[in-house]
Parts: structure tokens; C-alpha cells; sequence
């Protein structure tokens, strides 16, 4: 499309979304301006996997009333689609909804087919002289939290984006670390080193973490622990010595609470990648996290309830994740799984590699039940005969053939034939009922639930381009 | 400027304008008591059915703006369990939807455990003067329609159904017919006859049909071709000699729209029926239909914006549909079909009858292409040697071992084996990106999209059983 309809389009949605802010101005009393955003990213949470998790943590009720953001007064869902796809990636939808442009999948806030760079409600808001926060539970380069100060033509130029992170001058990034922190081959300055030198201080322990207070600022916390790609272990793996999303949540509020106001925004990173891999189990225990961070913003909204807006939403769903399959649905078969699939995989690996002491099927089955309940009729979980077919084959792959998954690529290519960790995941799965299209993203629409000041704005038809302005409309000053 | 960003502009200003227009509605602030209330359901209509008819209409958009409903300024999503399982049936759900009491599937307005009988919004509002329009493209009798006149410890009591319906008195039954309108065995006084003998007219012509107007009352009116069970042909089928359910429902706005209000539901029935056997080209049919009898309502509201309500939602989703399957989502394909999976199958047990003429597999294959696209290239429908295999394998089933699905009733009850018809319906949705994961009804929140007086109120948490009251609220007459 040219500039010149591009610049029709952004004048009619302008004077569309004026038009929102003038009717609801007229609304005597209604509209108030947020002082305190809080923008909550389920990263490939579509409503299933939110309404599974409430049946998960409830599973005596029909109810499922146990996420916080289930009871918020504006719930609405919105559609995704990205410049070029029905089917958006991570950078391209967080592109619309910090930017309301819409580009290609891969591209972060950049157009879709010439350079030109979008500039992010973020950078918008810390002009305006609000304090920013952006949290995040894997790679704070990664493409979400990047879409709110990185502006790069490939989502996965890690250490460029890892560069742009000191310039947007944001007071707090939180969670994960940066990716490729020295550059894909290893060889380029260190970006934490850079950043530092930039003026940002760099916390990774427990103990520096818990000094910080209100007022400290440049500030990049990460996670002491983290895994291969600067992301936070499994929640289901319950890894000691860690700090959660929630307690990253609450020390921003902690931070950047003064008298300015402040714009976060949150995500939980690992919700796509448990649905990536169609690992249930894991993706509901990413969601009961991503949900207690979301109650340290709502505590904060109760002592604030005129100040502060909470949008709690995702960038797209992943997994094609349905409830129930020919009738059967058991949430609470999903307990049984105490490890994560990429734990369990990795368990597996080391006893393939331990080549002076084979591991027999039937001791490999024992793990599986210890880890999936499968195999125990107690707990609602005997195995058939086909099932037990299904297994031997995955030995045959990790063990014998040696064809089975290895590396965490390759669940998220989705590489290699099942070897026993997938088949456990997609057997339990079954047998709970959650039924997985896709190991990528689909295009349903995603829910979007919303509480406090500003709140009436997001009732109507949603798409992730509509958040920028409808933020910027909210958070306006006059001066 | 392209084609396409043209397009994009007009429905942008297409949404523009809607948008004034919603907005000149019910000033906030105040609830405004309406005076006709439209309450359409999709059956079995999750929100992906309904997104996937979206971008079916308009593949070349990806916004998907066609359905009129989608322009609703109030959209939420609401949950469906019953009172004894997360996945609900259609009684268990119209009975939650038009009383606001759960109970257990398979009942309707009846309590879980005991024979206490609920009366519906229906019956509510006629007492309160309204009148009521029941409209369906299924039996009338059967659960959704039901669940407004009839009072039974199980959905399938079609008879004792049928002997309710001229009790209830309410003004307009249209629609589809009366199921087992002579008992289950044929042997009982014809139902028909009763509800004419109790004062009501039965009309079934077109001639009959096109006279009715005004003030006319006790109608039950329905459609001069029905099938097996008393419902429409598939609209996806074209049958001449058709009403459709939009002239079913502007018939009932002539008919009821006096001085006095009234309450008119409308279900889009076989919507529902698509999806239990994953016939996606079917369902965006059905839901095309159903989103032209609710622009009927629409433009009756255009009219009285005052003073109308419409709601469009769901009683549960069918099928556990997902958009996507390992990226890829193809909804245009799904244009190369043009006839029903049932009619499909109808004509393929008509070439295994006719012994006389054996068909053989390439001229069975003939069909398909023709019926499917399968096979064509050139529409992107090449078939691989495995896919060949899979029709090979089908074949069979159908003409050598006979062990291939044969009855609706087959179909609705997912048994016996992938014959042809149900291969190629598989394989165009595979191809498009439909991913079905049961043939059953899943536990999926479901859509609602809400326009008019009183429309402020659908905003927050909701629930199937969360109706009643909100529509009793606002029908309620000050005395």
C-alpha cells in the first residue's frame, strides 16, 4: 500500500479513535485518566488456555473462577492477523499493539516492506514523562518486550535489539536476559557490559534484587537462574534460588511508582512455549504465574482504583488448543505431570548418553509414571495396549534409533520423530481432553480483560492496532 | 492504490459510519428499557466458526469485517458448562440461557435431580404483554427452540414437546417442523393436528407464507421443504422451493411488530450439525444464513435504535475448531466445495445401490474433484500419492467392504468408517487449516455480540445462565 493511503488510513483511524475520545468525554463522569497502565501479554494465550486454567485450579467447580482477571468488568477478545498473514508471529502482532501499525511476521516495529520505523506507546509515554517498566519471563530482547523500544527489520537480530535496550532510557526492564549477549557467534562486545557503560545498572542475585527500591533507576534485573535462550526455568520444574514474574511485577510497581505515573507492561513468555511444544501441562502452570503477577496489579489497582488501568491480553493463541474431545474433558488429570516436557526430555537424554547403564523399557516407564501418572489406574491413567505400543516405539527412538528430539530447537521447530518425553505430554493430554491443532500459532482471536480507569473504551470491536491510540487517547496530558 | 487497500478504506469507513450510528444509540449512563429484544443463536457457534466465515467472506482482507454482528459495540465471551459437566448439550444450555438455572444435559427446564420445573424468559415476557416469535432452521421442537415452551426431563420427549407448543400460546412459531410429530413409533394423534386444534394455524407453503402480515397470530409456520428430522437443507445444498431462516425472521418482525414489543429468538440450528461432523464448508454456510437473518434484526433496529436489543451468541462450541494448522490457513479453499458432506454421502450410498453400474474409483474420483476441488492443481488441491491412498482405502469402505458411515444418524453419532464422503470433507479442511478435535461439543467460552438498548449491560463476566435476569431487568414494565 503507498504512503499516501497509509497516511488516509492513519488519518481516519485518528479521527475515528477522536471520535471514541469525544463520545466518551460525554459520558458525565465516566472516562478517567489513568495515571498507573498496566499492559499484562500472555504470550500465545488464547482463551482456552486461560479458561483451562481456571478449570485447572478449580476443577471441583464448573465455575472456574480462580485467575483474577477472570472477574475484571470489561472482557472482550480481538482479532491478531498480522500485515501479511491471517496467522501473526510474536514480533508482528506486538508491533500493532505497541505501535497500531500492522506489518509482516518477523519484522519489529518497522513496516512492513520499506524501513521506515514505528515508535512504540513506551517511547510515546516516556516522553510524555511517564516511568516505564517492561517485564518479561524470557529474553528481554525477545520479541515482545522488544516491541516496546527495539526497531529492527528481523525480530531475531537478538544482539542489535540487546544495543537499543540502553538508548530508550526506560527506567526498569525485568526478568529475563539478553539474548546472543555477545553477538550470534559469541564474538561482539558484551551488550550487558555496553549497557552498564550506558549508565544502566545490572542486578542478576537475589540480594541485589531485594535492595532495590523506589527511586532507583536504569535499571536491568535479571533472573539469577536462567536457561539456555535467558529465559526463566519451567514454573512446573519449581527450580530453587529463582524470583517469579509476579515478584518482577511487584518490584517495578515498587520502582516506578511515584508521582509520574508509569506504563508496564508484563509478559509471560513461556505460555507460548509450552504451547509450542503442546505441553499442557507446563502451559498451565505458566498461567497460574502470569496470573499472580497480574494480582500484584490488581492489589495495587484496589489502593488506586481511580488511577489505574489493567489490560491483561495476548499477542496471539498458540497451539489451536481446544476443550474437550469427543465429550471428555479432566482438567485435573493435568496434576500428574510434575516436570516439564524439555526437563523430561533432557532426563531421557542423559540416560541414552549413559551408555554403561542402559536403561530398560520398564525402568524408563516407571520415571513415566512417576513424572505423568501414566500407567497408574488409580489415578484414571492405565495404559492400553495401543498405548503402551505407542511407548515402546518412542524407546525404540530415543534409544534404539536415536531419531527422537534432542534440543529445545528442536521442540520449537518441531523436529524429529516422538521419543518417550512427547509421547508422555500428548498422551496425558489426550487423556485430559486438551486437543492441539497446531504446533504454531492459528489466527482465532484472543480475549482481552481490562479493570479500572479508561476501562469503557475496550468494549467494542478489538484488533491488536487499536490498543496505541486508545493508550495515547488515555494518557494525554494537557499542558 | 490497490484493490485491496480500497477495500480496506470503504470498510473502515464502513465502520466509521456504523460506529456513528451506534453511537447516536441509548445515551450511557442511563439504561434504556427495550422494547423488541432479538436473541439469535448460533448452535454450536464458537468463535472460531464464526471468525473463519469472516475471512472466508473476505479472503483477501485480512480484517474479516463481514458478518454484520461484527460490528457490535458491545463483544464478550461467555462460559456454557452444565450443571453436571464442563461441556454442555444444547438443552442443558438454552435451559441455563432462558430460565438462568443450570441443570444436567439432557434436561430441559427441568432441575438437575428432581422435576421442578423452570419457565422461561419466553413465557416470562409473554405474560408481561410481549409478543413471541420462536424461529429455527431445525425442528421446533427440538432442544433450542424447546427451551422457551417446553418442560421435559429429557430434550429427546420430542412428542410431549410438540403437545406443548400450541399450550404456550405464544404469537409465531417458524421454521423448521415438529420431530416425531406422530410419537416416536408413528402410532399417536398427529401433533399438527392438536396444536390446529388448539387454534393454532399451520402453514406450509410459500403461497401461505408470503400472505401472512400484521396481527396475524397462533402461527406455526414452516418451511415447505424439510428433511429428515424436520429441519432446512443444508443451505451449502442451494434446494429450491426454500425459505430461508432471514425471511423466516422478517416475516416474524411483520407479524409481531406491533405497539406492544415482543421477544424473538432465532437459531441458527444446523450450524451446530456441521461441526459434529466437521463439515467446516457446511458450518460457514450455515453461518452465513444465520448472519443474513440476523441483518434482518439489524436493519429493523436501523429503524427503532431506541428500542431494540439484539444479542447474537452461542450455546456452546462444536468440534473444538481451530484456525491453523502448522501456519497454515487457507479459508478461500474452502470455496471449492459445494455440496453437503450428508448429500455427498447420499449420492455415493445411490452409486453403491446401483449394482447394475459399478462406479469406479476414477470416476468416483471425477465427483470428488468436482464436489471438493480435491485432485485440481490449479485451485491448489493437488493430491499426494498418501492422500490418493487415503480415497483408495475410502472406496473401499464404501463399495467393497460396506462398512462406511451410512445414516444421518451415523453422522451425528460419529460411527463406522471414513467412507468417501467424510475423507474428502476431512481432507479439504485439513488443507484449508480447519483443525477439528471432536465431533462433540466442547467446553470453549462462546461469543456474544451485543447492539442496542440496554447493550451496557453485557460488558462484564458472563455466563449462559447470566441472561434471565439481565433480559427481565430490562423487559420489566413499571404498573
Amino acid at each position: 500500500m503507498s504512503k499516501i493511503s497509509n497516511l488516509v488510513l492513519f488519518m481516519m483511524l485518528f479521527s475515528f479513535m477522536n471520535f471514541i475520545s469525544l463520545t466518551s468525554e460525554a459520558k458525565p463522569g465516566k472516562t478517567q485518566q489513568p495515571k498507573y497502565i498496566f499492559l499484562f501479554i500472555g504470550d500465545g494465550m488464547g482463551q482456552n488456555q486461560s479458561y483451562a486454567t481456571n478449570l485447572f485450579l478449580n476443577p471441583t467447580s464448573k465455575e472456574g473462577q480462580s485467575l483474577v482477571y477472570n472477574q475484571f468488568p470489561v472482557q472482550n477478545f480481538m482479532t491478531t492477523y498480522s500485515a501479511n498473514d491471517y496467522i501473526t508471529c510474536s514480533s508482528a502482532s506486538i508491533t500493532a499493539i505497541s505501535t497500531g501499525h500492522k506489518t509482516n511476521n518477523g519484522r519489529l516495529l518497522k513496516s512492513p516492506n520499506t524501513d521506515s520505523t514505528y515508535f512504540s506507546i513506551a517511547e510515546w509515554a516516556h516522553a510524555e514523562g511517564f516511568n516505564i517498566g517492561i517485564v518479561s519471563s524470557v529474553g528481554i530482547n525477545h520479541a515482545t518486550p522488544a516491541g516496546f523500544y527495539g526497531h529492527q527489520n528481523s525480530r531475531n537480530m537478538y544482539y542489535e535489539i540487546a544495543l537499543e535496550l540502553p538508548q530508550s532510557g526506560f527506567e526498569y526492564f525485568g526478568g529475563g536476559g539478553l539474548i546472543d549477549s555477545k553477538g550470534k557467534k559469541g564474538d561482539q562486545a558484551d551488550a550487558y557490559a555496553i549497557a552498564q557503560n550506558k549508565g544502566y545498572q545490572w542486578i542478576n542475585s537475589i540480594e541485589g534484587f531485594n535492595q532495590l527500591k523506589y527511586g532507583n533507576s536504569n535499571l536491568l534485573v535479571t533472573n539469577p537462574i536462567l536457561e539456555a535462550e535467558a529465559e526463566f526455568p519451567w514454573v512446573i520444574d519449581s527450580i530453587a534460588g529463582n524470583l517469579s514474574l509476579a515478584q518482577f511485577t511487584s518490584k517495578g510497581i515498587e520502582i516506578l511508582g511515584d508521582g509520574k505515573g508509569f506504563f508496564m507492561m508484563v509478559e509471560g513468555g513461556k505460555i507460548d512455549w509450552a504451547c509450542h511444544s503442546n505441553d499442557g501441562a507446563s502451559m498451565l502452570y505458566e498461567v497460574i504465574a502470569f496470573n499472580k503477577a497480574v494480582n500484584e496489579a490488581y492489589q495495587f489497582y484496589l489502593q488506586h482504583p481511580d488511577e489505574t488501568l489493567i489490560i491483561v491480553t495476548a499477542d496471539h493463541e498458540t497451539g489451536g488448543l481446544a476443550l474437550g474431545i469427543e465429550k471428555n474433558l479432566k482438567p485435573e488429570l493435568m496434576q500428574y505431570q510434575n516436570i516439564s516436557l524439555q526437563k523430561f526430555q533432557k532426563k531421557v537424554e542423559m540416560w541414552v548418553a549413559d551408555s554403561l547403564h542402559p536403561r530398560s523399557f520398564e525402568e524408563v516407564m516407571q520415571s513415566v509414571q512417576f513424572h505423568f501418572g501414566l500407567g497408574n489406574a488409580q489415578k484414571g491413567l492405565a495404559l492400553s495396549n495401543e498405548e503402551m505400543a505407542l511407548f515402546k516405539a518412542a524407546y525404540r527412538n530415543d534409544f534404539v534409533n536415536h531419531t527422537s528430539r534432542k534440543s529445545d530447537a528442536d521442540y520449537l521447530d518441531h523436529e524429529g520423530a516422538n521419543g518417550l518425553a512427547q509421547t508422555a505430554v500428548d498422551m496425558l493430554n489426550h487423556k485430559a481432553g486438551f486437543s492441539w491443532a497446531s504446533h504454531d500459532h492459528t489466527a482465532t482471536p484472543v480475549p482481552l480483560y481490562v479493570i479500572g480507569a479508561g476501562s469503557e473504551n475496550f468494549t467494542g470491536k478489538m484488533d491488536n492496532s487499536m490498543y496505541f491510540s486508545k493508550f495515547q487517547n488515555l494518557m494525554k496530558r494537557k499542558k
